[in-house]
């Protein structure tokens, strides 16, 4: 029953899978590519083909692909407990051992641990306790929830209406717009004509008070935001922006909801990048994807000691915070966690990206030359390149085009994967990337952007 | 760093993680039970001490605890591919291999699925795919949801909006009121003063048929219930209520969604229990739990050939479908589920349901020899014992008392896990049970009943 071949994978997908993103009017007579197998920086499609993963799976494949720690770790705790439930007085090793790990590893007094299955759960869990925590303190009247265009936190129901890339919405509802509130982009490329970064700085503080002032802090239970906007294209925000937004939030009684789900676990060289790369405590941090490598779903929220004494207040006999997972916890989870963080340590992998995150940084800016590369930003080992089919007007090219989509296919007949997100193209590739593999990974985008740059220009008439 | 004494794995656990469904009365003196290993039927915590898991971790270890064949395919695919995203067009074989065993195992022409991470986040992604099915389809009008009162289907923001357990909503908001209309629950035990059991069910179907047309058949998109409700009480629904349920929905232009995330795999004696059980197929099927027997998270939403044809209309070149997890299709999760299955058949568990189902579902009326429980129900291997003060009045004991607690404590002394929920205890052991374990099972609970039942009664000024 596990040993279809490959072509037969390839049909049962076709048939019966319903891809996360899937665009249709190709998808029915392309089928997906089937990945096969990974060993440390490289995946195998069933042709055999291999490519350099500059994306590390999805973000999260921290270590590398094939790791037979983290596998072995996994299956010991599945041989010695595969499951049992988290719910009330009740644990397990390696969840109550991870709490503690993460506890310590957390900036500031963030000590207390929520588990989710992911990434999208932890966000939804970061904002249903939070208007838990704001009941709990007599203040039931701050319930919306300050994101930003272009902040990516997930596809539950809610974690969507979070979620500022609006384009996404397409054919979507959405639901809790009372709720949320999206602010301006952190995006300096795309900033006012005329403005430098520290001014475009002043105008996103600015606008945020403003807006406080509008709905009433009464009213607002939280700022969410990514450190580094991920999926929204990779979008490094102004110096200061973060702790100065923190401190909005402080005067405000807002929460911090950093949704470190990508920059956490290494990807811009610490832990966590809030405090050690951004200067500020958030309030709550999310974590995901990195924390088990990719290896096993799991997600957690990371409240401090102020959210904690708040929703920790006893009910009344019997009252219980209801909320959580069944997979709240799971054990083989947490050992998968536990495993990757023990691996970070023993390899030095921060260290790692400290030093090729700043150089992957450096070699990225040759891309500029290519007139269709608008802008190169980025933070350590994750990236954007912005495509454009003028520079001068930063106009993108027509949709239909679908630019990015183009170099990433180019770029993988050079053997490099990156991904298109919009005109954008993000690299986060495994933390273990040397200084070859960085060159590697550049050279094979840059000779795709190459390949493929005037056909571009052509049929968008520039 | 993996290796915390218990105590230490105690101490961490109080300090550090906030556990779903905590009772903060107690937690911080008495903390958490540390579950340190499983075989089989039993669970042992840190003090050495083994219990009979009468509740299948969550109703969910549906083929036993430390199933070396299950671990071993995890770490299998772990070190092939830990971890490779399959968003768009990219996919990978245990995803592709489980998603064509899903449709072939699900009834009708349910042959599309969609892979979460459990199943909060399978009931989510049904209510977004049906809106966004309904927009397609140019209804855009269609987007309430009638669920159920003791309805549980989950605690993303959205999913807990349609559960319909009340109580567990203290303290918390409400999301999506607008969206999520209650019906009655087909609660039997408490349905109206001299209707029979038919009468009951007419009266659910004309309660249903008025509502729709109070509310309007074209702003509502589907109707959601459990074949039988779990956490609301082990509710069983008078006899054809979920075939005149899905006529309704049928006339309506209503999807049904089945939410068989306990049902499913086998607690019913199939691999799904809305057509094989219950006789009708539903538009969209919630699997998770027993789906991976809880070694791995993951859910899956699987969908009629109707929804998938208007969900999968080309939205235009570069137009996706643009909702799903970083973890949908998760290849270690896919393997685990992949092996369940095998299992499952290889070892003919459905056969063995089908036998020691119906015996402990006779052996439980014996419970009623005491005056403190005024009712038990359930169906094959789920069952929900329900504890009153006054049998005749089928008044519950005072919330103070928590009495299904007591009642589960005492049971623990005797060797064997239950689970209080309100004031119902239940029972969804393994699937692997023998005859000889559901005597265990029942005689332990039976015992816990007596010992306390005169302490209950006495506390409650009965």
């Amino acid at each position: 029953m596990n040993t279809l071949s490959r072509s037969e994978a390839w049909q049962a997908d076709r048939d019966h899978f319903v891809h996360p993103y899937t665009d249709f009017t190709t998808f029915h007579d392309t089928g997906s590519q089937v990945i096969s197998h990974g060993d440390a920086m490289f995946v195998t499609d069933e042709q055999g083909q291999s490519y350099l993963d500059g994306i590390a799976g999805l973000w999260c494949v921290n270590l590398g692909h094939g790791r037979t720690e983290i596998a072995q770790a996994m299956a010991d705790q599945a041989m010695r407990l595969g499951y049992y439930n988290t719910f009330g007085h009740s644990t397990n090793v390696p969840a109550a051992n991870l709490a503690r790990q993460l506890a310590e590893r957390a900036p500031g007094g963030l000590n207390h641990v929520f588990f989710t299955t992911g990434g999208s759960t932890a966000n939804d869990t970061a904002v249903r306790l939070a208007h838990f925590y704001f009941n709990r303190m007599g203040k039931p009247s701050k319930k919306k929830i300050l994101s930003r265009n272009n902040g990516y936190h997930g596809s539950t129901y809610f974690a969507s209406a979070l979620t500022g890339i609006h384009g996404i919405h397409y054919g979507f509802d959405r639901i809790s717009q009372d709720i949320v509130h999206h602010l301006s982009a952190a995006n300096c490329y795309r900033r006012p004509d005329g403005m430098d970064e520290a001014q475009f700085c002043d105008f996103l503080i600015d606008e945020a008070r403003h807006r406080i002032e509008q709905l009433g802090a009464d009213n607002i239970a939280a700022f969410i935001a990514e450190p580094v906007m991920g999926a929204g294209g990779v979008l490094v925000a102004p110096a200061g922006y973060h702790r100065r937004m923190a401190e909005v939030c402080k005067d405000n009684d807002m929460l911090y909801i950093a949704d470190e789900v990508v920059t956490g676990f290494g990807r811009l060289g610490h832990w966590f990048a809030s405090e050690n790369h951004f200067g500020h405590v958030p309030d709550i941090l999310i974590t995901a994807k990195g924390l088990s490598s990719g290896y096993c779903p799991i997600g957690a929220a990371i409240f401090s000691e102020k959210i904690y004494e708040g929703i920790s207040k006893p009910q009344g006999p019997g009252g219980t915070l209801s909320h959580g997972f069944t997979y709240s916890g799971h054990p083989v989870a947490c050992a998968a966690a536990l495993k990757s963080i023990e691996l970070y340590e023993a390899e030095d992998v921060f260290t790692n990206v400290r030093d090729t995150g700043p150089y992957m940084q450096d070699r990225l800016q040759g891309l500029l030359r290519h007139e269709v590369v608008g802008d190169v930003r980025g933070d350590h080992l994750m990236a954007g390149i912005e495509l454009v089919a003028d520079r001068e007007a930063k106009r993108n090219f027509p949709p239909d085009l679908a630019a990015a989509e183009v170099v990433f296919r180019r770029a993988r007949e050079h053997g490099v994967i990156v991904r298109p997100v919009g005109d954008t193209i993000i690299l986060s590739p495994p933390l273990i990337i040397s200084r070859e593999q960085v060159d590697t990974l550049i050279d094979g985008l840059d000779q795709a952007i190459e390949d493929v740059s005037g056909q571009l220009l052509s049929r968008a008439g520039t």
